[in-house]
């Protein structure tokens, strides 16, 4: 434990987004998600959910603020609204200086494409529907 | 994620836990235990804390009947009562089938010592006082 | 070995079980497959037997109920009968909450292929013909 | 698997008593025993039990006549007759040449020492009482 | 050394004899093929001839019998009868129980395509002109 | 980079200093320091000096007020007053709320020795006298 | 340390500029470049700027007088005067022995594709803006 | 060293050139040649050139006498005249039994791809121009 | 394959026997000595028998003539007359040589702490009774 | 290669003398020392001579002016004279800063037991008599 560094924050996981640069990604994964067969760097934080850790990942990483999307949801069905734990994300996501960012959505195996390409991927015990979510990371001035 | 098993037993844990066999033990050490540099087998769970550790452990994993101790805390001062986490800890033992088992307290560096022997240390964010714990592991009839 | 673990199921089995996710595939072979040569992730439970690793698996792990098939079996020629070794997997199927589930057949250098990408295989020594089969993992809700 | 060569027997296991030379020795332990902790190369034999791997053993292995004792028990406590896996370990030995054995018995941690020592200690799901068996290589002439 | 396996058959390459599986192939290689910059498991057993090995891997070893073939040659030139190593390695062939194989014959470069593929290349010293042979595991039934 | 981390901590020593916990050292050497040849784990800071590194660090990291010492300088000789560089480190740790801190000095070997004992030693290129010093970790509540 | 070598200079770079030939590139990119994701060998000199690092290289290593290009800088918009940094990166060549070195622009995307392809990447806490750059080595005579 | 072994050739070297089968490729390249980012096996003789390498390696072994060549320089311009380098390359090989061989001559980023595909590279400091060599293994009879 | 060394040196052999130095012991072990137990660095030569070893390790590598021994036998029983394979030894000795080497007889479990002491174990197939032998290296003049 | 930088010394050497600090010791062996089985980090220079390889180092690294002793050579008999190889050493010694210097002598085995603490071993070809040196690092002001 180290001071005003969030708990949930392992050493390992405050390296990786510590090592991560300008446009690297970084995957927060449901407990179904197929973490381990996809991931480069695989970072497990079972026990824990999603919104905790995006929380405190915003805390010490700035997103993507040039790219089109800096968020990604993974996608789903033609239903007229939102996942309840995109509310949640959006609401995180306003809270910490990132008032502009508007997410992405992608189809499920466009999402795992774009996982397997992300620089680490965290392993959540998270179960509710619809919860992956990509980070980008963005410049530190 | 499978059935049956808690959210909070990573499959690392869960693999060193099912190794583990007659007379091993196990350190569930809170957030400020010398972790790292005392493990033989380390394994982080940053986020949690150790009641719903030990009662998820329990669930699967049965104490030494055999030994003359098979939990161990970290002795505190000559305080007259107990720290409050150890109460639960109790109750815990209570619930999980092991109502016989008696703590033993050791001083901090016979504490420390014990864990360097011990076959794993898991590392956790727990902050109650003197929530350090060692369990021994007991046989499958 | 843990409460409520099927014996035939090793630390590192369980654990590849549990770091699969929603869409990973697991073989499980026989004796004469090419198991080394063609596993990301090869376990060995060399003495065993099919059916009862299938079954101690699916006690653990759900199939996938959205993909078009979550069983296959390696084809046998065109013979009338479907192998006697099939009727216990769909006897193991019926017992363990995949009613519904219809196995897929695979001709044998397909099956091969698919073997290579699953997430890991399992070497057994089971002797029966056409016994090969491959699972694809569902989620926990 | 090959021929002539006992199907619990796997690759690993197979080249580590080949390996094996005059004098050393080799654990078959029960469930319960603690065989990561101790060995110095573990083989897993998860679901299988030790009277086979003892017989499967012996068909290649031949015991060390010059030794004091090629085969040794743990110790059970000042009860008058054998536990019963003793008997069919015997029988084993009758009928693979090594009719003229003589078991020792070691108390339970003079036991652990001796496995510590060991090339390899084999990791079974045997549940009988007392079935942890050392067994010492001898010569091929 | 273990009881009934012939001398020449080093730990490990009993080890990766025994890891095949149907359709995997073995090359034993003479000692001048360019074994390490192919092998995708390399075994050395310097000072040794193939006839030997290969009458002791078939002892342990079945040959492919659904393949269109089961052993291959490097071919030699446009002569007109048989390198001298060949009418050894058919007689072992019919002392072996493979008395129906009818090797094929690869051009140098094929068979090197093809070396490349094998699970494993043994490093001989034989120095028989057109010595070079592949060999591909059928089924233990 | 991250934000509120000082840039001249790298991810590695930040993932360190995490894992470090109560009673755990870590050694900041000056450039002629053998930290290589006496490092658990080795951070190398080329390039930059100490005075910035352990500001930086204890922005982040408490000090052990619970053990007799949690600062350690390598001694100099009989001198009257203390090195420069000493007094800068005063400066530091009255102004990151360690202003209760008597460092200790040990004899240059015996700072070699516990040197070897602590979790990590960071290789930098101070090159002011008697500047090597050992931070001793305390714990975050 | 060692005589007249720069202090920026760790170990591990020095090693990785010696072992460069003509042709090889090296990267020194900026705090928030995505060095870990894109770099075959990584360098972290967290701390440091690239000025002092790019002076202390050239005084060890030339430039590569045959290629069109040396030095590569990763492009900015159309704006119509330099950044600030290549000042003095040119001001560095110019006292370097480098006075006729011209140096090419990449437009991001092509700077990270040629980053991807150098033999190591020099990650930095340098935080001018378009301060990336790319040095092809040259020949010792 | 071994007796008749030059003292030039390095334990790995002497195991690489062993290794080394029919038709494998070995560099000895000068002291400005991109050894490291181009070498699949990598040897250093730091502070030797390569005639006294070539003709140690010579007398160990044989070059390729059925390829069309098994001797290639790295291409110099349309001078002339050959480099002084190449005469003393073939006086040594007049007097090593290799008067037949006529050495091939490849442009500069040909030699480097063919050297990528070598079985191995040799790092000398060899500073005379034109100075890299493959050479092509033959067979021992 | 090179050429002069003989065809049993296998490639790792030879780097051995080129890495050690005055006084370093090499082990030439029977069929059913512990090699894999008891050597640093394990060299198997199966199938082949020492006496072929022997001759061609002195080949290559000088005998210690400083040591008050540079052969070691392991001993046999109190018998009147040496056992056959040494009288073999000592014919290799004067053929290559070592012509006033006199072996030392070492008890065979000294024999066994000296052949741990040792840089290396060769262990072959040889079956002849009391044929271990141990060679101390000397010196290149 | 760089510049200013002796050719005889290899990218691993550069790195390994700049690791070393105050007190630390490099050995430069003959061809005859044991220095495989003696190093913590071995490097090899074969072909090389000791007295260019110490006029390279002593160009880089300051000998220890606190100690005792910074240079030590392996004792030989009780001859009169000493070895011209020490004169060599001495005459390089002169040319390099450090005249003051005083060799020591120690008796073969108590100098290869201070060469097994050293941090590094260069394995030479040097064939002088009595050539083998420890160099004790002094720091850099």
């Amino acid at each position: 434990m180290l001071k005003n560094i969030p708990h949930c924050i392992s050493p390992n996981l405050l390296k990786i987004l510590m090592e991560m640069g300008h446009g690297d990604e970084i995957v927060i994964a449901d407990g179904n998600f197929p973490a381990a067969s996809h991931a480069q760097n695989l970072i497990r934080l079972d026990g824990l959910h999603i919104p905790e850790i995006l929380e405190a990942i915003l805390t010490l990483m700035p997103l993507d603020t040039c790219a089109d999307s800096s968020v990604f949801y993974m996608m789903h069905g033609p239903e007229t609204s939102a996942p309840p734990i995109w509310k949640k994300y959006e609401e995180i996501l306003q809270t910490t200086d990132n008032q502009t960012v508007t997410p992405s959505k992608l189809e499920r195996f466009r999402f795992y494409e774009q996982a397997k390409q992300a620089y680490a991927i965290i392993a959540t015990s998270e179960q509710a529907l619809y919860a992956n979510i990509i980070l980008k990371k963005g410049v530190i001035t």
